[in-house]
């Protein structure tokens, strides 16, 4: 199958490329490097080394003789984006690229309007390039649990059946994202089922929970091909960060009291739920959403896992909590789609953690201890630093 | 009190201005004329014959002896909008200020992506003036009854209680917009329910229904007080153009079967709605949702009783649908939050569609034939003219 992953130099987006690469499909990856331009902005850099895209595609030929090709530039140019689906005439686009820390859409007036314009409309030029060029390409495109929020109900699949006074229908999941990055991906939601009502697109929505985990079994292969970990408090997961935190014998700071609970998948299961949707493409005009993840913890059980698994001492900090969200709330979450295609769920267990452990190890001297502040980009705060105007002007 | 009406040179904005104004409010307006400059884009013209904003700002202080301020400028410029909404310092912003026509948003990439920047990053830019400038101005923002699409259950006002599975949740009221205006409209009140959680914005999102009418009661009062009459196929309102047809003696074209139902309001209605909202505000943190509506029709019904009302014979010609619209759907919409605040419904009337006729024979000479082909914006076709570019390149 010919598939294009977009962000496909990122962090899941890459380790998807090699998935896919690896079982013999024929795989394009774009990317416009926006990723690798975040960490001079925010002053950090990825745990683990990696490779310009072009060293990782000539590693990948040499180990495994396959070639990924590439086409380099931006989805907000949708000159570049129809031209790049008409030469690569892809089946299946997969579509990772967009700005996906929910703290840097927070940091201000300026990274929520960029959030809003690169997500937003660099998934509006996929869709017109898909309708102007083949409407049987399959969009596969990233959601997240974040979405949904924390409802008082189970949390479906997309869609609900509501019965209303005595009436019944079949509606789109009501959603409550928790920052303006959680929000795009909504906006990205609404604008693909509508896609699928009136040009009869064929999509996925992948809901994926929070994503863990250094490696997969190709990018463990050689250092060329190995993806990014990002620990900062901006682009930094959970997991990953405690992790960090426990090698270093820092504390593990803890978010307000800890209850709250989400969903997480292993990156190796992300790999390979993109297959699974790839190969079992949705319906022409079906707007099909899938909760990609296959756990839930609050925080306080995950610091806690760390500490457990860790061989020395670790404490536990409770800090300010920069984020809006709430407590000791209701978490329940339907993720059987993809189980029903075939997904053999990778657990949290002590080996995995045993292994990030080893591997944020062999990478400690490179661990800058500024990074590692979180908590930086403060939700209820706004600090717009703009630039003067003189155009104030009466009609 | 203090109310910035953003949009104020527009169909329903400078009307609103003149309706606060003479109520005694303290009113400014803000455009940045986008709307006069879509007429020359589409060859079309107001019927109505408009003033300048300067004129018309002249002219009601003419005659009523009130001033409203003016700020000329566009929301997407944030120091622009920080600095009016601190220059002005309103206790109320009443935000009309977007691209307004579902047909404008269809035309093609170009113009959906432009509508989404203008709606979602000119909103973000109000919600981020607010919040960093006094969080207690109220946010009145019209939305549309569009944004619901036809569920197969009762529309509530934006909110609905859901029992599920034993559980139950008062959940956002999901969404099927029917073009991508109407999904800009969505993401705009995702984004604005997200402020009022983080910020404790006070919001209330009016959703609209179609609206109809020539004038209101300060706007008859002087020529140069007029607000603009769109009969184009791209801007004009559907019971509007009727309305042109009828006194042209050209048959009503209506989309497909007719069955189409929506929800309709009178734009005295409009003002009073907005003023209403504006004496009654949200609580700091509520996202409050009205749905700003009086009555609902089928396209038959309205079709029917314009041809039933006008002197002379009418036909009624049912034309191909250049939109993906499902017919003989269930319609019953909740409207009754304004109506218990102080609305009197003015209903469709005889009397009514009366004075539309005669306001139309006034300037029947204005008429461009050409404009009233309606449908040449068709929802399932896309036609991206796109640049050349040379951008293609492999990393």
């Amino acid at each position: 199958m010919r598939i294009l992953v977009l962000g496909g130099d990122g962090y899941l987006g890459w380790p998807t490329a090699l998935h896919l690469s690896n079982l013999g499909h024929d795989v394009a990856v774009n990317d416009n490097f926006a990723r690798r331009g975040y960490d001079p902005e925010m002053g950090v850099e990825s745990l683990i080394p990696i490779c310009t895209l072009e060293e990782r595609l000539t590693a990948w030929k040499e180990i495994s003789g396959k070639e990924i090709k590439s086409y380099v530039g931006d989805l907000c140019d949708p000159a570049f984006t129809h031209q790049m689906v008409r030469d690569f005439g892809p089946e299946t686009i997969v579509h990772f690229g967009e700005q996906r820390a929910a703290p840097y859409s927070m940091i201000d007036q300026a990274h929520a309007v960029y959030t809003h314009t690169n997500n937003v409309v660099g998934n509006l030029n996929v869709m017109y390039a898909i309708a102007d060029t083949d409407r049987d390409i399959h969009l596969v495109k990233l959601g997240t649990m974040g979405e949904y929020g924390q409802p008082n109900i189970e949390i479906e699949e997309g869609w609900i059946e509501i019965e209303h006074k005595g009436r019944k229908d079949r509606m789109i999941y009501p959603k409550r994202p928790g920052s303006f990055y959680h929000c795009t991906k909504v906006h990205d939601s609404t604008n693909i089922e509508f896609g699928c009502r009136i040009w009869g697109l064929r999509a996925t929505d992948l809901n994926q929970g929070v994503v863990y985990g250094v490696d997969t079994e190709q990018t463990k292969l050689d250092d060329r091909l190995a993806t990014r970990f990002d620990y900062d408090g901006v682009f930094g997961t959970v997991l990953n960060r405690f992790v960090i935190q426990a090698v270093l014998g820092h504390p593990l700071t803890v978010y307000g009291n800890g209850s709250q609970t989400r969903g997480y998948i292993n990156i190796v299961d992300t790999v390979e739920c993109i297959r699974l949707a790839c190969e079992n493409p949705a319906d022409r005009g079906d707007f099909r959403v899938f909760n990609q993840m296959t756990e839930t913890f609050s925080l306080n059980q995950l610091a806690e896992t760390i500490r457990d698994a860790f061989p020395s001492e670790v404490t536990i900090d409770h800090v300010d909590n920069p984020r809006v969200e709430i407590y000791d709330h209701y978490y329940e979450v339907v993720h059987t789609a993809l189980e029903g295609l075939g997904l053999k769920p990778t657990l949290l267990s002590e080996a995995l953690i045993d292994h990030m452990f080893d591997v944020v190890e062999r990478y400690r001297d490179r661990v800058d201890p500024a990074a590692l502040h979180t908590g930086t980009v403060k939700w209820a705060q706004t600090t717009s630093e703009l630039p003067k105007t003189s155009a104030l002007a009466g009609a």
